[in-house]
């Protein structure tokens, strides 16, 4: 059995978002069913509906920055009741068994997570997931977070998958008070890192090509900011960082931020998902540095990350928009006009 | 005041190796003397003779590979007694204070690390510092390592720097008993890298591209041997390595080897002082793996490998030369002719 819900999406990867039906299944004992309010837009998002990465089943319908209400739930779901506000990120299912999945690491489950959207549905056997662009969504109770009642709902849609993903490493590389941290570009990933930063006692630099965005870095927390072609500049910070969160989404020259890097210290990559230009071997040799990668994060930390921006009542900054115009908003994403992340209001959706 | 001695060295960066002589300090308080019975030949010696990574002053005395019975001390020198059997590795000298000096990372120190050979000379002004090709060298007590006397000493000199270049990683990522570690290349440094891994008491994995190699590779401690440029048996380890060691000297595509690691392990290169090629971000953000470098080893560090050598009664494999058959042993490094270090027997040069 399953009941047909309002959509937004693609049918090819030439289309445009365009409204559609879409089948979510009925709440099984563990599921939790959700009236989704709000729904941010990542670039993900734009990748996967224009197959930009590979591997997109069309219909695609986007959005893994999923904030709704409980309409019903399952008899084994416990913890959550009719009326919540919950959230769901870029995970709706794992195998909850293998190695990673014990460790709280579903995003890298060795069976292969299921991913809130263009995943193998579990449930819809030859179909895909379909995200968050809808007006309901059922997933699993394990894969239900809280969102403090606190935090403005629209704003915390974007932690759901920018927050967590600049906030895992954050954490994972143990970043703390006093440490020198560089956050590269200010867009919806950077943003949030120079927010997380700041609250977790660094001194936060904002590391970017654009003097203009200084002002802005300043506000959202960065104590001073860094213009990455400006070489006597960057040579002033040369070998002083603790650590680098780089959230620059397309290929780069990464040798300027190694030399950034004190002896030991790592720069992690959240962003650029493809080829990156050559790095010269001796930058990491002399120092001892590291470079790594990141993504998202697993659902526990997911719900510390949601509990830490409940206490210190951090959102994203967002531009609120209508479903309506969602393709328009792509084109905007695609060139970084947005201060930070679009958010869906899903009320659109129902008129 | 200073002693005349033998040495073999460049003048230029197109000479070939020559005698001639050159000039050691007189003993102080805090210094060590030590006649050179053994020096090894490794690839960084022909790189600065020959000033392929730019900075070499000539004239080039090389050889950082060092092995000497000492001849006189000063008298600050407590521990170190005359017949003593030393050795001196790729560092004379470090300020002793700065933050990595006291971590016992004096390859890091920030004024600057008195290498070996071509390094400014703090004892003759305008002058660099003089390597092994000679017949004895004078150094501070701090940089003088003990060698254990049960080793073969022609064997033990390449363990002040392929040994320690391999060791420290090894130890720094921590390898231990069951890790599967990968070791790629088997060369001067790769071979090292196989006899400690395996030590260590690692499932060591030799990763070549050579499957004449093999059998070697066995003998000198590798379980597997896994060809490179067999898709379908990288694809068989494919995310299973806990560490791997990348000795490859030059540019190289790190794509295959990043799908060989497993969920947050970590791949460190140790030769390829140079431009890489470009690798795909998606490598290391999917399983949050991560590059890194190293460089040699601190005093202590390279002290306790050499104790744990004593121990295990590792050294390296090599092949003796007298000097007069530098330049030939060059151009057969440099063909990676050579099973699997070269090492000058001193003794050829006082002839």
């Amino acid at each position: 059995m399953a009941t047909s819900t309002k959509a937004y999406g693609v049918q090819s990867e030439k289309d445009n978002l365009k409204p559609m039906e879409i089948l979510r299944r009925d709440v099984g004992d563990n599921d939790v069913k959700l009236d989704i309010t709000y729904c941010g837009v990542c670039h993900s998002d734009i990748h996967t509906a224009r197959n930009e990465w590979g591997g997109s089943k069309y219909p695609v319908v986007p959005g893994h920055e999923i904030i709704g209400r409980v309409t019903a739930i399952g008899k084994n779901v416990k913890n959550i009741k009719e009326g919540d506000l919950v959230g769901v990120g870029c995970l709706v299912d794992s195998c909850q068994e293998c190695d990673p999945c014990k460790k709280n690491l579903e995003q890298f489950c060795e069976k292969g997570a299921t991913f809130t959207y263009n995943s193998k549905d579990k449930h819809f056997k030859g179909k895909q997931t379909f995200g968050g662009y809808s007006s309901s969504v059922v997933v699993d109770k394990e894969f239900i977070l809280n969102i403090p009642e606190n935090l403005d709902a629209a704003g915390a849609a974007p932690l759901l998958c920018a927050g967590i993903t600049t906030w895992s490493p954050l954490k994972h590389w143990n970043v703390k008070q006093g440490d020198k941290v560089g956050v590269i570009g200010l867009g919806g990933l950077g943003h949030m890192g120079v927010k997380f930063a700041n609250a977790l006692g660094a001194r936060v630099v904002m590391i970017t090509t654009s003097p203009s965005k200084a002002e802005d870095a300043k506000k959202l927390g960065a104590h001073e900011v860094l213009i990455s072609n400006d070489d006597a500049e960057m040579a002033k910070h040369k070998a002083s960082f603790d650590f680098i969160l780089n959230t620059i989404p397309v290929g780069h020259k990464m040798d300027p931020y190694i030399s950034l890097l004190k002896i030991d210290a790592t720069m992690v990559l959240v962003g650029a998902v493809e080829p990156l230009e050559p790095f010269h071997g001796g930058g990491i040799i002399s120092g001892r540095k590291r470079i790594a990668g990141s993504l998202i994060g697993g659902i526990k930390e997911t719900q510390e990350m949601l509990d830490f921006c409940g206490k210190h009542n951090i959102v994203s900054d967002i531009e609120i928009i209508n479903i309506e115009n969602i393709n328009e908003a792509y084109d905007r994403v695609v060139k970084a006009d947005v201060k930070y992340r679009f958010v869906i209001d899903m009320a659109s959706l129902k008129n």
